[in-house]
């Protein structure tokens, strides 16, 4: 692997070429994306030159997309027929059966290979991309193929940046996420949208650090989510409904006053998913700042 | 002011202790709790020492009634007929209502006035306690007579810890927070109860710190939170109700690919939240680290 082109150059694209740098990668990082990207990415140090798509592609050995999904569908359908056989294509879009539908439409199943690193941060764009922006964070792969040369020296770049991969089917990814992603997302844009609706100054005075927690997803930006949600309809849906039967129950438990073992249930897993998974650094500056942005946003979910 | 007795020396009482100090108060600071919560007191110079209940309501021209709700509940009937006539009672509880209604059966409503600091931290008990708790949070007071001079004197006090106060109606108060801070919580508590039940652990593999911040209230301790959600049950059920109508809208808009205006409106509130309150340092140290805990938890919500 000598020759990296970068789709993309945002917080993601531009921290993958950072990471790389760091890890010893000594070759070409082709950028492919709008001129103040580009300039951004040159600053920083991600990439080495900018090119168009149909260059980067017939030079590169790997082709990272790290654009919003909707364009990431575009890009790949770009591509078909640009790419030599032995180039391996990967994305970090937030959603990925949709992604690899489309990919194994314009390429052989061993030409690509769906990728979604769960990392982030508050600011999006180049300017705020770092090195160690994979560390030890989940980064979900889905491969359809057995391992080509290309995709094992892919993963071993994966595993000298630190980011902790987890293979599984791009459909079980896109439940998955549906869950622990775009659920949680919509919930908190349902709660900013309740207290909008009230137009009540008083909420707007009197609250805690709780609130500010449970409406910092709400934040996010609607361009990045609409193709995430588009491309997940099915089992956002699911998740809507599941979460709705526990608030269903919840609303009954509260009126009879039996909500103990709800909410024990709920303190209990919350506190399970920080046992089993130690916050990172990243994971604070990404979660702590008021009015941060955590990866399920800037990363595009 | 000479005396003050502080019943319940945990996080907040303790605090209120700590910060009268910082701020010049030279008088008597007389603990009422347990012995643990006596020793902790002590130990970080938030009381001078302890004494029964009684014994406190014949010497304090300030009580100070930090305990969970239920239990400032108890302590105000115990209170009754102990007290002297130039003593002001007051209280740190979650709810207003029902506290201003029981108090109100037991002394004059000169007497009594209601109090609710928003502010807290991850961590409960004395031990955990800061001269700095109450610095730039809102208090919300909720009198029902002119202010006395005790009364006065009382809120001089507020001013020099830095307590942001708003005064308001008690039922006005529980509306407000049933909406800012116990649907939050109930949210984060259904979030977590929904995920608990799939039993999936690519759940607890595959999350961003989007979750955790989601979740991050479904940790707080359902003893505190029983008697707050029973204390205020109309204002959350309605509550419960208003976020369920905007959950079947959105989910509407989710089926149909119309979710931008909806997402554009939580979006705009909720950075409008955080344009108007600025952030202080106390809301970073709450709110940021893993697992932590924020005010509307550890000062009982």
């Amino acid at each position: 692997m000598k020759t990296v082109a970068i789709a993309g150059v945002g917080l993601i694209g531009a921290s993958f070429g950072l990471a790389l740098r760091e890890a010893g990668f000594e070759g070409d990082l082709i950028g492919v994306s709008s001129p103040d990207a580009i300039r951004a990415g040159l600053r920083k140090g991600a990439i080495t030159r900018a090119a168009s798509l149909g260059e980067a592609a017939s030079q590169a050995d790997l082709i990272y997309l790290a654009q919003p999904v909707d364009r990431i569908l575009t890009t790949i359908e770009q591509l078909a027929g640009l790419v030599r056989p032995d180039t391996l294509l990967t994305d970090a879009g937030s959603t990925k059966q949709s992604i690899v539908n489309k990919a194994v439409e314009c390429f052989e199943a061993s030409q690509f290979l769906g990728g979604h690193p769960m990392a982030g941060k508050e600011s999006r764009g180049a300017e705020a991309a770092e090195a160690s922006l994979f560390r030890a964070r989940p980064y979900v792969l889905t491969p359809l193929a057995p391992p080509s040369e290309p995709v094992r020296e892919f993963k071993s770049w994966l595993a000298r940046i630190g980011a902790d991969v987890i293979e599984m089917h791009p459909g079980e990814h896109d439940r998955t996420v549906a869950l622990t992603s775009h659920l949680p997302q919509l919930i908190s844009t349902a709660l900013a949208a309740t207290l909008a609706a009230r137009r009540d100054p008083h909420l707007e005075q009197i609250f805690g650090t709780g609130l500010l927690d449970m409406t910092r997803l709400a934040m996010s930006s609607a361009d990045l989510w609409m193709p995430i949600l588009r491309t997940n309809r099915e089992n956002v849906a699911a998740a809507l409904d599941a979460f709705r039967t526990v608030l269903t129950d919840l609303q009954a438990l509260h009126e009879s006053d039996r909500l103990v073992e709800l909410f024990e249930v709920g303190s209990a897993w919350a506190t399970e998913l920080r046992r089993l998974r130690c916050t990172t650094p990243a994971d604070l500056s990404a979660s702590q700042r008021p009015g941060s942005r955590s990866d399920s946003q800037s990363s595009a979910g």
